[in-house]
């Protein structure tokens, strides 16, 4: 395995300097928090972006784009929803030299912008379900520390899903197709990740509840890379949305909405980078193998004809292939810039390759060297991105898995997490009180409660008061 | 043939009603000029933008992704660029309660948010070329009336392309690839167009020179599709963005730019439409072909049966293809509804195909029907696939040609475009006070010089002044 020191140890460093290295964002565009995607992070992004649209096409969404801009009038519509953005809007409110009659905010998410139009659109439940999703930019004025990926001023990559249905048990179907669309999304990521449900006063504003995938990163704090909301019907009621139900009376539609984010690309970097840099699962790699000739006097031109056969025939198998073949640069040269950009494979082929049909194939993620003979080529191949694949998953899980503790004390907590932050897993009432002072003695952050646990250990007592714990409850440092 | 009176006699109604019904945008979102493209609609524009995506990946053109808002300090570098926007840009002024110490303009284009970011990518010659694109909304506050796909405050689909280059000669060399580029793009879209050279008063701001794209529609009226421009060194020394040139010395960068935008999908629409809806080319129509079932008596799971295994064999073959086996419609009302969508083919299959192992194929352009043989099925629909592309593409072209004539004097230009608005060619001397009379005196804008033609004719004189023609030039009534 590669040697992961600087990566844990000095992680904040890495990341900053793999993301500007390895060509994914710059982040010295003259706005601050904004960032530019760089030609390899847009590829590397575009992959993301088809996986997600892949899972939700499948199961039947829609894909639309609306407006950037939401007038005041539509924000202001749902009370603790503008409450909770108020401080984050940015207001364009000139147009040339005139002042606009009503001032427009920068969509800081969309419910409010698509809520005007869903009453246009349903009018009986035979319109119903709906299921919508888009995936644009989204501003947010943010105060804390801006940095690329994780938080941004303009998130450039906000996939928005929003639906409609006819009864609050429909939306709860809805909720737990999300959570299966979201696991598979992650999984083919090779992203760890904890489901909590969010305590009350962490929801997102005008939820009824909400959901949220939580991963850990080398330094030990907690990113949210996804959230699954429902809304109950909290926006129709303020947008005034209702259809005719199959008793022939009306209702308001019940709502839900999920999202994801660039996070979900810095959790990729963040999660299976090591001390070389990026690595890449197989899935979405831009690249998923390189072909780099080692050249040797009077091979040169051979050695190049068999790479590019290599190259024409892995390609015909569907694969992204690269074969490197500049001249100016040595093979370690390139083996060091590949490597560093996390490409899954590494296709060497040399003299003694041309002379005995073998090529040699090289994991990024462990650095083992295979030779193989030219005719196992295509199946080795797969075979070898499907072990990376799985390897990865393997070692994030663990990764994550090692660094989540249970805790009996408010004490216990702060001894275990004073070397390094950990994901603390404790007792609680489930009283809103004993949360914040939870959140308070800690110095970390309530994720919420596990969805998948039915309820805690019988002896379990909440941290603060002492009661019967009727939850057990996630503690974490967050970004 | 399909009857195209109101799509001609009353275009811009139709034009608004295909929009609408076609679900292509709704129109009715609460910011003016601002529209929703809806699931089908969107697709159509996927399709379109993975055509130009496809075109600009192959000629080594790299895909980024810029941040929306420009500093007021970026957007003024380049003096013409900023007057000519400035009446058009939409301001951020404000973020949560607090305004901004400087304001930030919506990109309504991006030259100044790309310049600063090249001038930290550029050092030497062995940087060159760079040949950057990205797909954004681009936003301008438009005072004459807005419209969908035309002109909007939000343009959804802006394709942008900006490149740099170490001399004058290889800007001019980048001009030839985009025309070309641009050139396939509109084939494969079935798009007539002619390709002018604007004159001085209507070039890009801070352009060299401009060359246009312009198709006319049903009414007569010109619409502008595309546009390429040769920015010389205009940005580059605002930027101050030099390099080290291959002998040693510095110079400024050359820099081109070209973009498209939903104006072109506005195109597709109004080019080939007819009375009974939408007709789109195959290239990029999101439904290629509709199977539909035609039920009958105790055939109705057998034809159904057959309809799944065409469809299944067609989409083995890569095709988009939808069976409509919605029960509570009768095939007719099928038949209206797909090609009011432009649906380019339709399969029905009857209790009498079943039989005899037939199908009907029913062309969306001309409505004719055949009826072919089950082992022809394949054949026969990519045949009739790219006849209905080559005939689309052939009658486009012939309703613009019919549509340009040439003139000598202002009267018969007055005369020749009283009835209907034309493209109509005429002699000129190349002044700007010639061109800008001839704008007046015909109540037409004048487009530019065509980009092929070397001269005029020896005897055709400036309409103006009378003096030796020096270019043809084209006028005619335009969006």
């Amino acid at each position: 395995m590669v040697e992961r020191k600087r990566w844990e140890n000095n992680f904040s460093e890495w990341f900053q300097d793999v993301i500007f290295k390895a060509e994914l964002m710059d982040y010295r565009y003259p706005v601050k928090g904004c960032g530019v995607w760089l030609p390899y992070g847009f590829k590397l992004r575009s992959n993301v972006v088809s996986l997600i649209r892949k899972l939700l096409d499948e199961t039947g969404h829609e894909e639309v784009l609306f407006p950037l801009m939401i007038t005041s009038r539509m924000i202001g519509k749902e009370s603790e929803h503008v409450e909770s953005f108020e401080e984050q809007i940015f207001w364009v409110t000139h147009a040339g030299k005139r002042e606009l009659d009503e001032k427009l905010a920068l969509r800081p998410t969309s419910e409010t912008a698509i809520a005007p139009m869903l009453k246009l659109w349903i009018r009986s439940h035979a319109d119903l379900p709906k299921k919508y999703y888009q995936i644009v930019s989204v501003f947010r004025y943010e105060t804390k520390a801006t940095r690329p990926f994780i938080r941004l001023r303009e998130v450039t990559t906000f996939k928005e899903a929003h639906t409609s249905h006819e009864s609050y048990e429909d939306a709860e179907k809805q909720i737990r197709e999300a959570i299966k669309i979201y696991n598979r999304f992650f999984d083919e990521l090779c992203l760890p990740y904890l489901v909590s449900k969010r305590p009350e006063w962490d929801k997102f504003a005008g939820a009824l509840y909400s959901i949220a995938y939580d991963t850990i990163f080398p330094d030990g704090r907690v990113l949210q890379i996804g959230t699954i909301h429902n809304l109950g019907q909290n926006f129709s009621k303020a947008f005034d949305i209702t259809f005719e139900k199959r008793d022939g009376s009306r209702d308001y539609i019940w709502q839900t909405c999920y999202g994801i984010s660039e996070r979900v690309i810095a959790a990729v970097v963040a999660v299976h980078g090591d001390d070389h840099g990026l690595v890449l699962p197989p899935t979405v790699a831009p690249i998923q193998i390189v072909i780099i000739p080692i050249p040797y006097k009077e091979y040169e031109e051979k050695v190049l004809e068999k790479c590019r056969s290599v190259e024409e025939k892995l390609k015909r198998e569907g694969l992204r292939v690269k074969l490197d073949s500049r001249e100016k640069l040595t093979p370690g040269a390139k083996f060091f810039e590949w490597e560093f950009k996390g490409v899954p494979l590494r296709v060497e082929i040399g003299p003694r390759d041309y002379e005995e049909n073998t090529l040699t194939l090289v994991r990024r993620d462990t650095l083992e060297r295979v030779r193989i003979k030219d005719s196992e080529a295509v199946k080795k191949t797969f075979e070898m991105l499907s072990m990376i694949q799985e390897s990865l998953r393997r070692r994030a899980l663990k990764y994550l898995l090692d660094r989540v503790k249970r805790a009996e004390s408010v004490e216990e907590v702060v001894r275990l997490t004073s070397e390094k932050p950990l994901i603390v897993e404790v007792g609680w009432c489930g009283k809103s009180d004993c949360g914040v002072a939870l959140e308070e003695k800690t110095n970390l952050s309530v994720l919420g409660i596990p969805t998948d646990e039915a309820s805690p250990p019988e002896n379990m007592k909440c941290l603060i008061c002492g009661e019967k714990a009727k939850f057990i409850v996630r503690i974490a440092k967050t970004y």
